[in-house]
């Protein structure tokens, strides 16, 4: 077992290597995003976070660029040149913004980051249209990337984009269907949200051409992140601090959202969780508020808070393990360490 | 001057070739499908016109794969094995139902071949993640062609997809833009239209490993084909009898679209275009039906019917030089000027 220390944080929060490697992949996401024709650059600006609606220039930094990172440290990890992995960063980049752009207008969220979502701000057309082009294009850039291992690369991330995609499917299904189980919500969580992660993962080591061993091993290091990542991130639905999250208390229970903790709970076949089968069953529009918190409760007393929780420190410390076992300088397995750690808990 | 003379066709009226080739696109095209998550296969199967709205087989047969058609004919006009240009026909026909399914979502277009569009039997967000999943699904068939061109192909229909995207955004702009001009018009056309067309008809040879002057024969044959169907297009647009074209007469001017004979006329700074100018410039949802025809008499009354179809010619000569200085076998150059015809003609 990995004893974690912390890395000390720049001014905003965040851990050293983001700050250091945002610096690298920054300029070349600008960069690539700046080859899309003017309307296309606008929404994608706009939902970066780099300008506001009008096209004018924000002011506010962009994300926290995780995968960007992550991307980095996957050449990084192998000893490949940097130039796979800023490829890799801007590409894996754009497939998420591009998912984002998507996934957004499906579900029908209007706010991130504390802004209108694109599709909001621009129109649902602008935002089918610009995720469109942001695949083709970070699929321009691993094209281009040079290296001698560029259709291998092209190959896995091409499979993963194809998971992510059957992943969002499998959730919009998910909507309309009531026996929704903890395997299939698994299965849409690795597709969802582990895919994309596993390829920033793993990338740049691909495109390094490094050994097989190595590149499984940051293969399962990215997957088990994803998951750890996203039942945090469930348990944040149900038990977040609004406060602390910008999201809206109880919001997966509002909206019967068929998340990992409310899928094993109700496949538990305990008897104490009335009002949470009462709201994920219930007629309307919109589960009645009182019962909300009652099944929130109900979850916690019948252990599915502990569970949750138990669950994404386990998959985060299989994480670590594949980071031990890997081949890599010493540095790159610390960085790698510390950003799991941060992109599981950073929400908590 | 080809002397060009028609090929027989089949009980259904198509060129022989069109028939021929589907047998051995369509069952490509078929199993790739198949591989999508059930949802997604059952919305592209709906949107190909293979299945009704609840799965069960429709007993029609699917389009006229005029696209795989070309794809195969790439190959073949260089002497490059069938393998290769059966990658590119379901390559580039599950773009096509990539940017058709995205389009008429986008689009608001509520009907396509007599039949509710794929958004509107199935929904906005199964549209979206289906069209997703198609443009995934076809890079994926191009990397395993086993080509030793794969990496060249990719990068030329990447880039056709880019000025496909590219062009819908264009189109989408000049939705709320008034001072389209007719170059604007036809970059958007070379973009909507054609870029894929050229892709059909050229990545197969690119495939195959075909010389430079051979693809660039066969680009520009595509690219010239794409546009003079799309002016034919234009003309019905505006021309058509909607009993042979199943679309409503005067279509384009009353949705107030700005293509090339439309475009041209307003450019060209003629006098007699009032009623042209009122429709297009007009406020309110819709123009008035009565100034509808008025503005199609004053358009063939200023030539600009006589200059679509003018123009349409000319690029159709351009295509069929462009095969003549092919050396391809003589059928395959037949059959390429077949396509050539029919694409751009069928419609009238």
């Amino acid at each position: 077992m990995t004893i974690y220390a912390p890395q000390a944080t720049g001014a905003d929060g965040l851990p050293r290597v983001l700050g250091e490697l945002r610096e690298v992949t920054e300029p070349a996401i600008r960069e690539t995003v700046s080859r899309l024709h003017l309307g296309l650059e606008r929404v994608e600006s706009y939902h970066r976070g780099w300008t506001n609606v009008d096209g004018e220039p924000s002011g506010r930094p962009g994300g926290k660029a995780v995968r960007p990172a992550l991307a980095m440290l996957s050449s990084r990890a192998v000893e490949g040149p940097d130039e796979y992995g800023i490829a890799s960063a801007v590409a894996v980049e754009l497939v998420h913004d591009f998912s984002l752009l998507h996934d957004d207008l499906m579900d029908g969220d209007t706010r991130r980051r504390h802004r209108p979502t694109a599709w909001v701000a621009y129109g649902a057309g602008a935002a089918i249209i610009s995720g469109d082009a942001l695949l083709a294009l970070a699929i321009d850039r691993v094209l281009e990337s040079g290296s001698a291992h560029t259709l291998e690369g092209l190959r896995f991330m091409n499979r993963r984009v194809g998971e992510l995609i059957e992943g969002q499917a499998l959730d919009l299904e998910f909507e309309t269907r009531r026996d929704v189980t903890l395997d299939d919500c698994r299965r849409m969580a690795a597709g969802k949200t582990a895919s994309l992660l596993e390829c920033a993962s793993a990338l740049g080591a691909i495109l390094s051409g490094a050994p097989d061993d190595q590149v499984q091993l940051l293969r399962g290091y990215g997957q088990e992140l994803g998951m750890a990542f996203q039942l945090v991130d469930d348990s944040i639905g149900i038990w977040g601090d609004s406060t602390v999250t910008g999201k809206p208390v109880l919001g997966d229970l509002r909206s019967r959202k068929k998340t990992l903790p409310i899928t094993a709970a109700l496949e538990s076949g305990n008897g104490g969780l009335d009002a949470l089968r009462s709201v994920m069953f219930g007629d309307g529009p919109e589960p009645p508020e009182d019962l909300l918190e009652a099944a929130a409760n109900e979850l916690s007393a019948a252990g599915f808070h502990k569970w949750v929780l138990d669950e994404a420190r386990s998959h985060l410390s299989r994480a670590e393990h594949h980071v031990e076992t890997l081949r890599a300088p010493d540095p790159v397995k610390a960085d790698l360490v510390e950003l799991a750690h941060f992109v599981t808990f950073r929400q908590l």
